[in-house]
Protein backbone atom coordinates (compact mmCIF):
# COMPACT_ATOMS: atom_id res chain seq x y z
CA UNK A 1 0.00 0.00 0.00
CA UNK A 2 1.66 2.92 -1.27
CA UNK A 3 0.64 5.12 1.48
CA UNK A 4 1.90 3.13 3.95
CA UNK A 5 5.02 3.04 2.68
CA UNK A 6 5.36 6.92 2.18
CA UNK A 7 4.12 7.32 5.91
CA UNK A 8 6.63 4.94 6.86
CA UNK A 9 9.91 6.64 4.71
CA UNK A 10 8.32 10.31 5.93
CA UNK A 11 7.93 9.88 9.34
CA UNK A 12 8.93 6.77 10.53
CA UNK A 13 12.66 6.44 12.44
CA UNK A 14 14.87 2.96 12.02
CA UNK A 15 16.73 2.47 15.31
CA UNK A 16 19.84 0.16 16.45
CA UNK A 17 18.14 -3.36 17.23
CA UNK A 18 15.63 -3.87 13.81
CA UNK A 19 13.63 -1.09 15.81
CA UNK A 20 11.26 0.96 13.50
CA UNK A 21 9.41 3.53 15.12
CA UNK A 22 6.31 4.70 13.55
CA UNK A 23 4.47 5.85 16.74
CA UNK A 24 3.65 8.80 14.74
CA UNK A 25 0.42 7.64 13.01
CA UNK A 26 0.61 3.88 14.02
CA UNK A 27 0.89 3.17 17.21
CA UNK A 28 0.89 5.44 19.96
CA UNK A 29 -0.58 8.57 18.18
CA UNK A 30 -3.44 6.67 15.32
CA UNK A 31 -4.18 7.97 12.34
CA UNK A 32 -7.74 7.33 12.22
CA UNK A 33 -8.12 8.25 8.28
CA UNK A 34 -5.21 6.17 7.54
CA UNK A 35 -6.55 3.40 9.37
CA UNK A 36 -9.66 3.67 6.96
CA UNK A 37 -7.88 3.21 4.07
CA UNK A 38 -5.96 0.55 5.41
CA UNK A 39 -9.28 -1.55 6.00
CA UNK A 40 -10.60 -0.64 2.69
CA UNK A 41 -7.27 -1.94 1.31
CA UNK A 42 -7.88 -5.31 3.26
CA UNK A 43 -11.67 -5.40 2.50
CA UNK A 44 -10.48 -5.49 -0.78
CA UNK A 45 -7.70 -7.96 -0.72
CA UNK A 46 -9.65 -10.84 1.45
CA UNK A 47 -12.69 -9.93 -1.06
CA UNK A 48 -15.33 -13.23 -0.49
CA UNK A 49 -13.94 -13.72 2.48
CA UNK A 50 -16.01 -15.03 5.26
CA UNK A 51 -15.41 -13.07 7.91
CA UNK A 52 -17.15 -13.89 11.50
CA UNK A 53 -14.92 -12.09 13.96
CA UNK A 54 -11.93 -10.10 13.38
CA UNK A 55 -9.23 -11.33 16.38
CA UNK A 56 -6.22 -8.80 17.61
CA UNK A 57 -3.98 -8.25 20.60
CA UNK A 58 -3.50 -5.24 22.96
CA UNK A 59 -2.54 -2.83 22.52
CA UNK A 60 -1.55 -1.52 19.73
CA UNK A 61 -3.85 -3.76 17.33
CA UNK A 62 -6.87 -2.48 18.87
CA UNK A 63 -7.56 0.41 16.94
CA UNK A 64 -6.61 -0.58 13.84
CA UNK A 65 -8.70 -3.70 13.86
CA UNK A 66 -11.69 -1.67 15.25
CA UNK A 67 -11.90 0.69 12.34
CA UNK A 68 -10.82 -2.05 9.99
CA UNK A 69 -13.97 -4.52 11.04
CA UNK A 70 -15.98 -1.36 9.66
CA UNK A 71 -15.08 -2.86 6.37
CA UNK A 72 -15.71 -6.26 7.43
CA UNK A 73 -19.47 -5.76 7.60
CA UNK A 74 -18.68 -4.27 11.13
CA UNK A 75 -17.90 -8.00 12.52
CA UNK A 76 -17.40 -8.02 16.46
CA UNK A 77 -14.05 -7.39 17.16
CA UNK A 78 -12.05 -9.40 19.92
CA UNK A 79 -8.74 -8.51 21.55
CA UNK A 80 -6.66 -11.00 23.09
CA UNK A 81 -5.83 -9.52 26.69
CA UNK A 82 -1.53 -10.29 27.72
CA UNK A 83 -0.76 -11.07 31.33
CA UNK A 84 2.63 -11.55 33.02
CA UNK A 85 0.91 -13.86 35.31
CA UNK A 86 -2.99 -15.29 35.11
CA UNK A 87 -5.09 -17.33 37.08
CA UNK A 88 -7.04 -19.53 35.03
CA UNK A 89 -10.15 -20.80 35.70
CA UNK A 90 -10.87 -22.10 32.78
CA UNK A 91 -13.24 -20.03 31.09
CA UNK A 92 -10.16 -18.66 28.99
CA UNK A 93 -8.38 -19.93 25.90
CA UNK A 94 -4.59 -19.45 26.90
CA UNK A 95 -0.96 -19.59 25.40
CA UNK A 96 2.13 -18.18 26.04
CA UNK A 97 4.61 -16.19 23.75
CA UNK A 98 7.70 -14.15 23.88
CA UNK A 99 8.14 -10.33 23.07
CA UNK A 100 11.67 -9.73 22.00
CA UNK A 101 10.90 -6.02 22.13
CA UNK A 102 10.12 -6.06 26.11
CA UNK A 103 12.14 -9.40 26.28
CA UNK A 104 9.72 -11.18 28.51
CA UNK A 105 7.08 -14.12 28.06
CA UNK A 106 3.47 -13.15 28.58
CA UNK A 107 0.35 -15.39 28.68
CA UNK A 108 -2.24 -14.44 26.09
CA UNK A 109 -6.04 -15.21 26.64
CA UNK A 110 -9.36 -15.01 25.02
CA UNK A 111 -12.81 -15.34 26.76
CA UNK A 112 -14.36 -18.52 25.77
CA UNK A 113 -17.14 -16.88 25.13
CA UNK A 114 -16.02 -14.96 22.56
CA UNK A 115 -14.07 -17.57 20.32
CA UNK A 116 -15.83 -20.35 18.76
CA UNK A 117 -15.08 -23.48 17.07
CA UNK A 118 -16.46 -23.30 13.45
CA UNK A 119 -16.39 -19.24 13.57
CA UNK A 120 -14.20 -17.86 10.14
CA UNK A 121 -11.59 -15.39 12.19
CA UNK A 122 -9.39 -12.07 10.48
CA UNK A 123 -6.47 -11.72 12.79
CA UNK A 124 -5.67 -7.96 12.38
CA UNK A 125 -2.47 -6.91 13.96
CA UNK A 126 -0.12 -3.59 13.73
CA UNK A 127 3.23 -5.42 12.75
CA UNK A 128 4.80 -8.95 12.24
CA UNK A 129 8.69 -9.64 13.30
CA UNK A 130 9.07 -12.77 14.18
CA UNK A 131 5.78 -14.00 13.92
CA UNK A 132 4.95 -14.57 17.94
CA UNK A 133 2.03 -12.49 19.01
CA UNK A 134 0.27 -13.94 15.67
CA UNK A 135 1.52 -17.53 16.35
CA UNK A 136 -0.22 -16.92 19.68
CA UNK A 137 -3.57 -15.51 18.25
CA UNK A 138 -3.55 -18.71 15.83
CA UNK A 139 -2.85 -21.11 18.54
CA UNK A 140 -5.96 -19.54 20.59
CA UNK A 141 -7.70 -20.06 17.26
CA UNK A 142 -6.79 -23.67 16.89
CA UNK A 143 -7.64 -24.44 20.48
CA UNK A 144 -10.97 -22.98 19.94
CA UNK A 145 -11.51 -25.02 16.54
CA UNK A 146 -11.67 -21.33 14.82
CA UNK A 147 -10.63 -20.99 11.34
CA UNK A 148 -8.15 -18.40 10.79
CA UNK A 149 -9.46 -16.84 7.18
CA UNK A 150 -6.87 -14.55 6.81
CA UNK A 151 -3.84 -12.26 8.32
CA UNK A 152 -3.89 -8.84 7.75
CA UNK A 153 -0.48 -6.96 9.05
CA UNK A 154 0.08 -2.95 8.47
CA UNK A 155 4.08 -3.52 8.96
CA UNK A 156 5.89 -6.53 8.11
CA UNK A 157 9.76 -6.62 8.88
CA UNK A 158 10.37 -9.03 6.17
CA UNK A 159 13.91 -10.13 6.80
CA UNK A 160 12.85 -11.06 10.07
CA UNK A 161 11.30 -14.13 8.57
CA UNK A 162 7.93 -14.78 10.91
CA UNK A 163 5.82 -13.36 7.75
CA UNK A 164 7.15 -15.62 5.06
CA UNK A 165 6.88 -18.83 7.97
CA UNK A 166 3.62 -18.52 7.77
CA UNK A 167 3.52 -17.81 4.08
CA UNK A 168 5.49 -21.27 4.08
CA UNK A 169 2.62 -22.87 6.06
CA UNK A 170 -0.38 -21.48 4.25
CA UNK A 171 -1.49 -18.75 5.55
CA UNK A 172 -3.41 -15.97 3.64
CA UNK A 173 -1.25 -12.83 4.81
CA UNK A 174 -1.45 -9.99 3.48
CA UNK A 175 0.95 -7.03 4.93
CA UNK A 176 0.34 -3.83 3.46
CA UNK A 177 3.72 -2.89 3.69
CA UNK A 178 6.51 -5.61 4.29
CA UNK A 179 10.49 -4.46 4.55
CA UNK A 180 13.08 -5.73 3.37
CA UNK A 181 15.94 -4.06 5.31
CA UNK A 182 16.29 -1.02 7.19
CA UNK A 183 19.81 0.89 8.03
CA UNK A 184 20.06 2.30 11.73
CA UNK A 185 23.22 4.25 10.26
CA UNK A 186 21.62 5.83 7.18
CA UNK A 187 17.82 5.68 8.11
CA UNK A 188 17.26 3.84 4.88
CA UNK A 189 14.14 1.92 4.05
CA UNK A 190 14.12 -0.89 1.83
CA UNK A 191 10.37 -2.16 0.80
CA UNK A 192 9.85 -5.70 -0.61
CA UNK A 193 8.43 -6.11 -4.19
CA UNK B 1 -27.58 6.26 25.46
CA UNK B 2 -30.97 4.37 25.61
CA UNK B 3 -29.26 1.93 23.23
CA UNK B 4 -26.05 1.57 25.75
CA UNK B 5 -28.27 1.30 28.99
CA UNK B 6 -30.58 -1.64 27.12
CA UNK B 7 -26.97 -3.26 26.28
CA UNK B 8 -25.35 -2.94 30.17
CA UNK B 9 -29.16 -4.84 31.23
CA UNK B 10 -29.16 -7.67 28.96
CA UNK B 11 -25.68 -8.72 28.81
CA UNK B 12 -23.80 -6.98 31.65
CA UNK B 13 -23.25 -9.45 34.33
CA UNK B 14 -22.69 -7.91 37.97
CA UNK B 15 -19.70 -9.50 40.44
CA UNK B 16 -18.67 -9.04 44.25
CA UNK B 17 -17.15 -6.16 44.63
CA UNK B 18 -18.42 -3.21 42.57
CA UNK B 19 -17.53 -5.06 39.61
CA UNK B 20 -19.33 -4.60 36.37
CA UNK B 21 -18.80 -7.26 33.39
CA UNK B 22 -19.37 -5.68 29.83
CA UNK B 23 -16.69 -8.03 28.11
CA UNK B 24 -19.35 -9.10 25.57
CA UNK B 25 -19.70 -5.24 23.91
CA UNK B 26 -17.21 -2.66 25.38
CA UNK B 27 -13.80 -3.93 26.53
CA UNK B 28 -12.84 -7.59 25.36
CA UNK B 29 -14.72 -8.31 22.25
CA UNK B 30 -15.56 -4.94 20.86
CA UNK B 31 -19.41 -4.18 18.86
CA UNK B 32 -18.34 -1.70 16.37
CA UNK B 33 -21.21 -0.30 15.57
CA UNK B 34 -22.09 0.46 18.68
CA UNK B 35 -18.93 2.15 19.41
CA UNK B 36 -19.93 4.31 15.84
CA UNK B 37 -23.15 5.04 17.60
CA UNK B 38 -21.23 6.33 20.79
CA UNK B 39 -19.14 8.24 18.57
CA UNK B 40 -22.21 9.55 17.01
CA UNK B 41 -23.61 10.68 20.64
CA UNK B 42 -20.31 12.13 21.87
CA UNK B 43 -20.40 14.57 19.01
CA UNK B 44 -23.56 15.79 19.48
CA UNK B 45 -23.26 16.29 23.32
CA UNK B 46 -19.36 18.37 22.30
CA UNK B 47 -21.39 19.83 19.62
CA UNK B 48 -19.41 23.86 19.07
CA UNK B 49 -16.40 22.57 20.85
CA UNK B 50 -12.71 22.65 19.40
CA UNK B 51 -11.61 19.00 19.31
CA UNK B 52 -7.74 19.02 17.94
CA UNK B 53 -6.41 15.83 19.32
CA UNK B 54 -8.36 12.59 20.98
CA UNK B 55 -6.59 11.18 24.27
CA UNK B 56 -7.55 7.99 26.08
CA UNK B 57 -5.36 5.11 27.67
CA UNK B 58 -4.73 1.70 26.76
CA UNK B 59 -5.73 -1.18 26.29
CA UNK B 60 -9.94 -1.05 26.05
CA UNK B 61 -10.21 3.01 25.63
CA UNK B 62 -8.40 2.48 22.08
CA UNK B 63 -11.22 1.16 19.83
CA UNK B 64 -14.29 3.22 20.87
CA UNK B 65 -11.30 6.32 20.80
CA UNK B 66 -10.51 5.44 17.40
CA UNK B 67 -14.12 5.07 16.12
CA UNK B 68 -15.07 8.02 18.11
CA UNK B 69 -12.15 10.06 16.60
CA UNK B 70 -14.45 9.44 13.13
CA UNK B 71 -17.06 11.94 14.40
CA UNK B 72 -14.40 14.67 15.49
CA UNK B 73 -13.28 15.86 12.15
CA UNK B 74 -10.76 12.47 12.04
CA UNK B 75 -8.57 13.83 14.91
CA UNK B 76 -5.61 11.50 15.61
CA UNK B 77 -5.82 9.30 18.77
CA UNK B 78 -3.27 9.22 21.03
CA UNK B 79 -3.20 6.46 23.58
CA UNK B 80 -1.29 6.87 27.06
CA UNK B 81 0.94 3.29 27.54
CA UNK B 82 0.89 1.76 31.34
CA UNK B 83 4.48 0.41 32.50
CA UNK B 84 5.02 -0.88 35.65
CA UNK B 85 8.51 0.33 35.53
CA UNK B 86 9.83 2.87 32.75
CA UNK B 87 13.12 4.14 32.03
CA UNK B 88 12.55 8.14 31.90
CA UNK B 89 14.84 9.63 29.16
CA UNK B 90 13.25 13.03 29.45
CA UNK B 91 10.89 12.51 26.14
CA UNK B 92 7.47 11.89 27.69
CA UNK B 93 5.42 13.21 30.19
CA UNK B 94 4.88 10.81 33.03
CA UNK B 95 2.01 10.63 35.68
CA UNK B 96 1.69 7.51 37.87
CA UNK B 97 -2.26 6.10 38.63
CA UNK B 98 -3.36 3.39 41.06
CA UNK B 99 -5.39 0.75 39.98
CA UNK B 100 -8.09 -0.29 41.84
CA UNK B 101 -9.12 -3.72 39.79
CA UNK B 102 -5.32 -4.84 39.20
CA UNK B 103 -3.99 -3.29 43.00
CA UNK B 104 -1.07 -2.09 40.95
CA UNK B 105 0.57 1.28 40.26
CA UNK B 106 1.26 1.99 37.52
CA UNK B 107 3.02 4.76 35.16
CA UNK B 108 1.50 6.28 32.58
CA UNK B 109 3.22 8.12 29.66
CA UNK B 110 2.43 9.66 26.76
CA UNK B 111 5.22 10.87 24.50
CA UNK B 112 6.32 14.77 24.40
CA UNK B 113 5.96 14.91 20.82
CA UNK B 114 2.63 13.51 20.81
CA UNK B 115 0.61 16.12 22.94
CA UNK B 116 1.59 20.09 22.97
CA UNK B 117 1.12 23.38 24.50
CA UNK B 118 -2.36 24.67 23.44
CA UNK B 119 -3.92 21.83 21.90
CA UNK B 120 -7.68 21.15 22.56
CA UNK B 121 -7.93 17.47 23.82
CA UNK B 122 -11.06 15.24 23.88
CA UNK B 123 -10.54 11.97 26.50
CA UNK B 124 -12.01 9.11 25.94
CA UNK B 125 -12.24 6.10 28.14
CA UNK B 126 -15.16 2.88 28.24
CA UNK B 127 -15.03 3.00 32.33
CA UNK B 128 -14.95 6.15 34.92
CA UNK B 129 -15.27 4.59 39.08
CA UNK B 130 -12.60 6.24 41.08
CA UNK B 131 -11.32 8.34 38.81
CA UNK B 132 -7.49 7.45 38.96
CA UNK B 133 -7.39 6.69 35.53
CA UNK B 134 -8.44 9.93 34.14
CA UNK B 135 -7.01 12.17 37.02
CA UNK B 136 -3.71 10.84 35.10
CA UNK B 137 -4.37 11.73 31.80
CA UNK B 138 -5.55 14.79 33.21
CA UNK B 139 -2.47 15.65 34.85
CA UNK B 140 -0.35 14.54 31.31
CA UNK B 141 -2.47 17.32 29.67
CA UNK B 142 -1.40 19.60 32.48
CA UNK B 143 1.78 18.52 31.90
CA UNK B 144 2.02 19.55 28.56
CA UNK B 145 -0.12 22.71 28.63
CA UNK B 146 -3.10 20.77 26.59
CA UNK B 147 -6.62 22.08 27.51
CA UNK B 148 -8.86 19.70 28.27
CA UNK B 149 -12.23 20.58 26.08
CA UNK B 150 -14.17 17.60 27.60
CA UNK B 151 -14.28 14.25 28.70
CA UNK B 152 -16.51 11.26 26.74
CA UNK B 153 -17.13 8.27 29.01
CA UNK B 154 -19.39 5.37 28.32
CA UNK B 155 -20.02 3.90 31.41
CA UNK B 156 -19.79 6.00 34.80
CA UNK B 157 -20.12 4.36 37.72
CA UNK B 158 -21.70 7.11 39.80
CA UNK B 159 -21.59 5.64 42.85
CA UNK B 160 -17.87 5.30 43.14
CA UNK B 161 -17.98 9.51 43.09
CA UNK B 162 -14.91 9.77 40.53
CA UNK B 163 -17.36 11.52 37.53
CA UNK B 164 -18.90 13.91 40.08
CA UNK B 165 -15.08 15.39 41.57
CA UNK B 166 -14.73 15.76 37.54
CA UNK B 167 -17.81 17.55 37.25
CA UNK B 168 -17.12 20.00 40.44
CA UNK B 169 -13.91 20.45 39.35
CA UNK B 170 -15.54 21.70 35.99
CA UNK B 171 -14.97 19.55 33.64
CA UNK B 172 -17.24 19.00 30.92
CA UNK B 173 -17.73 15.02 31.44
CA UNK B 174 -20.41 13.65 29.10
CA UNK B 175 -21.10 9.75 30.57
CA UNK B 176 -23.34 7.91 28.14
CA UNK B 177 -24.64 5.94 30.89
CA UNK B 178 -24.76 6.20 34.94
CA UNK B 179 -25.05 3.27 37.02
CA UNK B 180 -26.31 4.87 40.32
CA UNK B 181 -26.67 1.66 42.05
CA UNK B 182 -25.99 -2.34 41.27
CA UNK B 183 -26.50 -5.50 43.04
CA UNK B 184 -24.25 -8.59 42.55
CA UNK B 185 -26.79 -10.47 44.45
CA UNK B 186 -29.95 -9.75 42.67
CA UNK B 187 -28.00 -8.59 39.60
CA UNK B 188 -30.09 -5.42 39.27
CA UNK B 189 -28.50 -2.48 37.81
CA UNK B 190 -30.25 1.12 38.48
CA UNK B 191 -29.14 3.89 36.21
CA UNK B 192 -29.09 7.73 37.10
CA UNK B 193 -31.98 10.37 35.69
Amino acid sequence: MKELEERIVSEGTVKAGNVLKVDAFLNHQCDVELFDRMGEEWARLFEGKRVDKVLTIEASGIGIACIAARHFGNAPVVFAKKYQSINLDGEQYVTSIHSFTKQKDFHVIVSKKFLSAGEHVLLIDDFLANGCALNGLIELCEEAGAVVEGIGIAVEKGFQGGGDSLRERGYDLQSLAIIESMDDETGEIRFRR
